[in-house]
């Protein structure tokens, strides 16, 4: 293989920032929401999966145009999500997932997740797409994967007020691998537990 | 079967709306998107699938609060979309559409496409998902389902700047029936034409 000049600077590049990486985000204080980004647009670049966050949902209440270019909002709310933050497809399937991070190290609090955003999950399993959430316990440096219905059950038992133990989440989800590219790689979950 | 009083209600009421509706929103002035919605929810209600529409993507800059209940945005920007409006799952499928309207009757102005869009159906595509473009020709008072390839391939032809001949979306496209419940029958046109 000949390697050309712009690959050697590529290479050189992705050796550098694989160091600087280790073996965790977490290492050079990258949010969670960041690393899963980071993620799906390592997915969609290598032509693995199409996953997008939704945008934040906003009440826009007034809009000026100051110039004639650019519309500018001036009064606005934000508004709560009715749906999941994550969605997309990867071969063929339908993939929603939200993704939480607690400092907490023994419990993920309840009080992230909304009642519309579990009604929304419980829909998406009724039409077979696959739900999941992603955890991050960020001073364990730890990642899991908890297929929706875990987390519906779970809520259920107490209107969303409890907090979910971290034996529960070990018992029925699974560990994503700490990993520089991409740094969350949680299809590898899907491809190995729910593929047809 | 025994009518209850509250399903009595519930037919009388569908009967006043659907008689108000005649056959087609348009009769109504409501806009394609809101008839899309509308369509959307009525999907949603009877759990035949989850199909929402993204938010409208907003580059927040200012956010004051002046209550401490809530946060009031006072300087914000609408962004380019980098995907299509409305995605979701429909017996395991992912679907990805774009919903566009126009009062011209014999082609629809691609201007409408932003080449952002027509990249990321193209990786939908890629991905087995189900992606395509209703169109709407509010004169004419049709909707058609086009799907995404023969939108790419035309789009192609002249980088977005031509407009679609009405002949080219009837030739490789589906004529969407008029209907009261749901207002746009598009998953019909899927389950005829698309389920594996």
């Amino acid at each position: 293989m000949v390697n050309y000049p712009h690959q050697l600077r590529r290479q050189k590049l992705e050796t550098k920032v694989a160091k600087a990486n280790l073996t965790n985000f977490a290492n050079r204080g990258m949010s969670f929401e960041a690393s899963i980004n980071a993620t799906n647009d390592y997915y969609l670049a290598h032509h693995i999966a199409v996953i997008h966050k939704k945008p934040t949902p906003v009440q826009i209440v007034k809009v000026d145009y100051p110039r004639r270019s650019r519309a500018k909002i001036v009064e606005a709310y934000f508004r709560q999500a009715s749906t999941t933050d994550y969605s997309g497809v990867y071969k063929g399937l339908y993939l929603d997932f939200e993704a939480k991070e607690t400092r907490h190290k023994t419990s993920m609090p309840m009080k992230n997740f909304h009642s519309h955003q579990i009604e929304h999950m419980r829909q998406v399993l009724e039409q077979d797409g696959i739900c999941f959430v992603l955890l991050h316990f960020s001073t364990l440096r730890e990642t899991y994967f908890l297929p929706a219905q875990h987390l519906i059950d779970f809520y259920c038992v107490d209107d969303g007020k409890k907090s979910m133990p971290l034996d529960y989440i070990k018992k029925n989800g699974y560990l994503v691998a700490n990993s520089a590219f991409p740094q969350v790689p949680y299809l590898d979950i899907i491809e190995k537990n729910f593929r047809r």
